[in-house]
């Protein structure tokens, strides 16, 4: 009860490799005793954010809802992953210090592939598309991503193995005491 | 960490009490030891709805999110305080199903003050406004209110003294197993 919840805080490009290291890491942290939730862009906006789209003022409401939902159980001791694009600095601060402000600790993680990176491999299908013109307010394309000035931790995700980005990540969870160190 | 997360999930007309009971409950069952949010109608259409009006299909999705929402929490050992009308018992019965298959209890609050007896209190005005035609689709006025058939717990806010029915809810809690008994 007394452990102190904890945000991290993905934010990057689409097929950046925000969700692929969420999923890595919520086992590896529920194995060392933490209670975790992943909150994904996908599921948040089938199930908090349905009828928003993705123009500035859409895409703002849709950050701060997770952030409201996010240090809503931050404050419960809860580990809270979440994994949305998240092109906004500003809004991204705010929830930080929304987080903060009610004791939990936030941890801004970079997925900082490129959009080269990501075009190049396009899991989606979407990078296509954008630059077909079939989709508009595409991050990285016609629309602006703001990186993160000081995260806590950059992953190079176009470059290195999720494992590495993996390692990095807990490495700075145990630093800062939010991830009980590995059973033996 | 092995407490039961639950919901207690008022219900009932405008004015009926729930948030009353809501801020009533919670410190007593934060003294027990339990972690306590309360997911009020207010708030929640501010942090996690706004734009969504009245219709039924509003309502619907903003009771969804609501279990949504409280359902992260009581999977995590949380104890749940909702206050919203949620006038509709199909909504109410989704979120138990959901709060249930999670591990969590659901005791549905219904805070039964009659439509004549908020009306006749009105301490937000609003009935006079919908009698007046200013505010349509109120609840109990011009909308429905679907009342539990078989809520955990039924209050006769519209009778008895906020501290009776706070007694009732507590010795409901308290029989689940979901409220320690009272330091003493």
């Amino acid at each position: 009860m007394s452990e102190q919840g904890f945000v991290v805080w993905f934010t990057g490009l689409s097929g950046s490799g925000k969700s692929t290291l969420a999923e890595a890491l919520a086992p590896v942290l529920r194995e060392r005793g933490r209670r975790i939730e992943i909150l994904d862009g996908d599921i948040v906006r089938t199930n908090l954010s349905k009828g928003l789209g993705f123009s500035k003022e859409d895409r703002d409401a849709n950050i701060r809802r997770i952030g409201f939902v996010a240090n809503l159980l931050a404050r419960n001791g809860v580990g809270v992953i979440t994994a949305a694009i998240s092109p906004y600095r500003a809004i991204r601060e705010e929830n930080r210090a929304l987080v903060e402000g009610d004791g939990g600790a936030f941890i801004e993680v970079h997925a900082a592939a490129t959009v080269e990176q990501c075009e190049a491999r396009d899991v989606k299908g979407l990078y296509a598309k954008a630059r077909a013109g079939e989709i508009t307010g595409f991050t990285g394309v016609d629309d602006p991503y703001e990186p993160p000035a000081a995260p806590e931790v950059r992953c190079e995700t176009g470059a290195d193995p999720p494992e590495t980005s993996l390692r990095q990540i807990i490495a700075c969870l145990e630093a800062r005491g939010l991830a009980p160190a590995a059973r033996s």
